[in-house]
């Protein structure tokens, strides 16, 4: 029988040349002079020794996992040799340590005595957000909870093999912390109107109140699980959740103030105004609002680290994997995205990260609401001789329903599936399994699976190119221009 | 062979009586007039849920825990059914996810609007305590993040069972958030300095700085693992934790305001001045202090879901156990402590009800550090035959040095181990393992289980009671009577 990959070689280079600079980035902000933005500095720093300690602690750790009889048998591969099963739970560890070790840096005011050495040059530079807003670190120190749950909760999924009927509603749990801090300290339940609504509303702003509440946790759920059922194969949950963090801090640099002065071409997006970010410290796209600063600050303190473990876990878990992320990964990934979106306040940007996801959870349904049947894996079919993915089938066993062959015609049409017919009743027999990955494979040609998750990132990077477009140039068409 | 137990009978009657008093005790401050410690009725109403919960959970989560492998042997029964392990886990995430779901009681500022219809009568009767202070939801949730982080590594404990010379260090970790978010909140880092050493150090508060974060994350590690290795015999990891509870309970009720006013009789305890706890709603032992007050209703939010909590899931770790807690329990309970010794500013009268723990500790020691050879289990010996419990003992394969010795025949004088030696050189062989559970059945001869936790439990007791005497008593020896 074939042997499985050896590990892969870990660049000791990488170490010796990154950790200083991670160092340096870190403590760099006592030396004066202070820099404007100084703890996202000290995040940068902390992302790298994320990077760094994923990187050397996955491979290092995979054997104990292996030894508690966490390990899986890789579905796509010819050996059966088996593969250190949730080693997420080590990304989710070094994630939430690293976390509450940058506490101190945004939240004790240690830049606040330098920057006062200079407050007059300072303020003529524009925003400097030397210093923190209190009330921040109970969002923080709430928003670290309901991560931590996340990756309890996928830990105990990993274990003890929950139905996925059951798991839906767990990341609701692991919303608790966030909803009830969200509450205790008074937040914000109000929406912004779409324009179009307005007339209809005879307002701008409306009161959501409880419902507030209940879109705040069904976010997290919808974050959480559709990276879980958008999975399946070697490197797609972490790539996934590597390119949404870096969409959502390509947003979030948006808002932040820079030294240099930049304009977007909007009117090529359908826009009828010109963006312009930065000038001397002037912030962003926040136009000079402290509190939208602080906002994505607070979101590029959650992402940046993120980006360093999806990183260093990739590196093992790209094809062919030598280990396997287990729920924990999407759990704790999913819920850093719900974190962010929640508490910075950019929920429906975020959703327009998400498109990927949301087409392959639309295209789902009939499957998980049983109008076709769904096998327990419904991941590409493996085919050992040409070492290609093909689409993998789902069987009708009884002659489907109306409906169901309506739906399946409509997919069908579309391209979305393809349908195996009774040659003379016309009757679905078998059509392909409702996923993006399978429409890949029933577009596209049966492909490897390297390559496979190669489409599946691209399209991702095209989403969020695309919710770049909704965002800064559609939404100006529902929205007043300067909402925040 | 012999088969287990079977589950013990859970008494329908407790839940439908004690159900409706819960929520009552929890809804009962939004009706007018507002008692004077609305929250305080809350989490009461929260205690009897938690009871309730882990009442019912943890026998009917069991099964999950042995299908995942989570099952032990009792050491000390004639039968070998396995028992359900780690149910610890589910005493914790009922204890955390209850107190997370309280956050909005205490912080929300829900009874000021309430309270505000009679501000002069509330002034008239004293401290009424009606809003939270908002920096003190920071305190609380890093107490929380140090809680679930503790629980997540006493799970990984069980699944992974780590060397107890590893997992030494572990509360350490666990106690990061609350270490971070103290030094970002520029806590205390003074203490008072005994009146003894007053001359010597000219002066009445000594800052520690890093020290006193060294000194607050050992007490994590002290109480943490000086419950774990009291352990071996059924119950006695989880009655410990219930009479720590109930006495720091006991001793937050002194700060509290009162409506009847009561005398303690200090001078039979040595002290020189009478102690007037309460009057109408004036702050106990407070004395009037708001923030003693809050730091003891603080405590008093965690210990007392805690003996909920506990008292529920002693039902079934009681002789002969249906269920074990795992390192789990030890680790959550032992944390409670070190959070609310630490967050209410009373770590040394916390280590006073620790004195059977200390006792023990320091006894191991010779153990511990290799003095004496250290088996596997120390847990006391198994007749079968009489059902009765005997000292076990360490074997010395080789002879024991000098120092050895000279440390076994000084605990030997004392009574608190048996040698066996050899006839004609007197050289030890021998002895009986150095925990406080050998010494009772060294002390007061072989007995059973049940007995045995008995004995413990008195000796918790007197333990606590020694406590107060001390605290209460003594300590104006060494500190001005009015140190807060």
């Amino acid at each position: 029988m074939a042997h499985g990959p050896q590990p892969r070689p870990l660049p000791s280079v990488l170490l010796l040349s990154l950790l200083p600079i991670a160092v340096w980035l870190i403590f760099r902000p006592f030396l004066s002079p202070v820099p404007p933005l100084p703890a996202l500095h000290s995040s940068l720093g902390f992302s790298i020794i994320a990077f760094l300690a994923a990187l050397y602690l996955v491979p290092a750790l995979g054997g104990i996992m292996v030894k508690a009889n966490l390990k899986g048998k890789d579905l796509l591969k010819t050996y059966d040799t088996p593969i250190p099963e949730s080693l997420g739970l080590v990304c989710a560890s070094i994630y939430i340590l690293l976390l509450i070790l940058f506490i101190p840096f945004p939240f004790s005011g240690w830049y606040n005595d330098h920057a006062g050495n200079q407050p007059t040059t300072k303020a003529a530079e524009g925003i400097s957000v030397p210093e923190f807003p209190h009330h921040l670190l109970s969002l923080y120190l709430s928003s670290l909870l309901s991560l931590l749950m996340a990756t309890m909760l996928g830990f105990l999924d990993d274990i003890f093999d929950i139905r996925w009927r059951h798991k839906l509603p767990i990341p609701i749990i692991a919303s608790i912390p966030l909803l009830m801090v969200y509450y205790a300290e008074q937040g914000n339940t109000h929406v912004v109107v779409p324009l179009p609504f307005r007339p209809l509303l005879r307002r701008t702003l409306v009161n959501l109140g409880p419902l507030y509440y209940l879109y705040m946790s069904l976010l997290s759920t919808f974050s959480t699980n559709s990276i879980n059922i958008l999975a399946g194969i070697n490197g797609s949950e972490v790539s996934q959740a590597l390119i949404i963090a870096l969409s959502v801090i390509l947003n979030d640099l948006l808002y932040l103030p820079w030294p240099v002065d930049f304009r977007i071409p909007l009117h090529l997006l359908g826009s009828q105004k010109e963006v312009e970010v930065g000038g001397v410290w002037a912030a962003g796209m926040a136009y000079g609002s402290r509190q939208l600063v602080e906002r994505h600050l607070f979101s590029l303190y959650f992402m940046l680290p993120l980006v360093g473990v999806c990183l260093g876990f990739m590196y093992h878990n790209w094809y062919p994997a030598r280990v396997f992320p287990g729920d924990t990964l999407c759990y704790v990934t999913g819920m850093a995205f719900a974190v962010v979106g929640i508490q910075a306040h950019f929920s429906k940007t975020l959703l327009l990260f998400f498109l990927p996801q949301i087409f392959n959870f639309v295209l789902s349904c009939p499957q998980l609401f049983g109008l076709v049947p769904c096998p327990r894996h419904r991941v590409p079919r493996f085919d050992r001789n040409a070492n290609l993915l093909h689409p993998s089938k789902a069987l009708f066993e009884r002659s489907p329903s109306h409906l169901s062959t309506l739906v399946l015609r409509g997919l069908s049409l579309l391209g979305l599936t393809e349908l195996t017919t009774h040659p003379s009743t016309g009757q679905v027999l078998e059509c392909t399994n409702l996923t993006i990955l399978n429409v890949f494979l029933v577009r596209l040609g049966p492909m490897n699976e390297k390559r496979l998750v190669q489409v599946l990132m691209g399209t991702q990077v095209a989403g969020s190119v695309t919710a770049f477009v909704v965002r800064y140039g559609l939404a100006g068409l529902v929205y007043d221009g300067d909402r925040r």
